[in-house]
């Protein structure tokens, strides 16, 4: 396994950048707005790809990242980690009574399977579950 | 930059290896008793050590870490990215006004420098820095 990316959740992608990107120096490869989930997002990869920051920050005052902001306040939101088939993982985690929130996969437009974790199962951490699409 | 660690705080670690271990299936290289910080920590490497999982759990009642648990409840607690110079990006960062929380490194017993930044500057998240040995 490995980590894929760590999700933030702030106000505004921009004030966050300040510091990720231009204080700390970490790249910033490019945002991206997803009316779906009514979100902006800023993608700073590590070195090598190995692992990247997100940071998540809603665009419309009732999405769930809003409501999750309103709630808990800006900072650490879930972490991801890629596994080599997605579906077989989550068999074997229902089959050991772990909570899911996503009893199957579900698929990005790029083609990356998807599926969290419930924090009930993992001490608290919404956990993600990526596989990348073979050409990746 | 490199993704070093990502830190859980759990109310016990041996019930939270039941998730990241047993039922998910990353490898436990070790756990260790920090008696300093009155913790236990395990840690669960990635591939090729691209990052790891520390499940971190209060041994008394009273440590920094048990307050945070009484008053959070588990979950991410902080990330650690690697940085080369830890000195130099401190006093980058303080340039910039960012606000730390260690104005300079620390040393861990195995010469790793380190240094945290407050969650006030950088969109909520507790964020610790990284020089390791160069031995390393």
């Amino acid at each position: 396994m490995k980590i894929n990316h760590i999700a933030i959740v702030v106000e505004d992608v921009n004030a966050a950048l300040t510091f990720w990107r231009d204080a700390l120096g970490l790249p910033l490869q490019h945002t991206e707005r997803n009316d779906g989930e009514a979100v902006e997002i800023a993608f700073l990869p590590m070195e090598g790809h190995q692992g990247e920051i997100e940071l998540i920050a809603p665009i419309t005052p009732d999405s769930g990242v809003a409501k999750y902001l309103a709630k808990k306040g800006a900072g650490l939101h879930h972490i991801c980690l890629e596994v080599p088939d997605v579906a077989a993982k989550l068999e074997e985690l229902k089959s050991k009574g772990i909570e899911l929130i996503n009893d199957s996969a579900k698929t990005r437009p790029d083609g990356t399977l998807y599926a969290f974790v419930h924090p009930k199962s993992t001490g608290g951490v919404l956990l993600e579950l990526y596989q990348l699409p073979k050409s990746g």
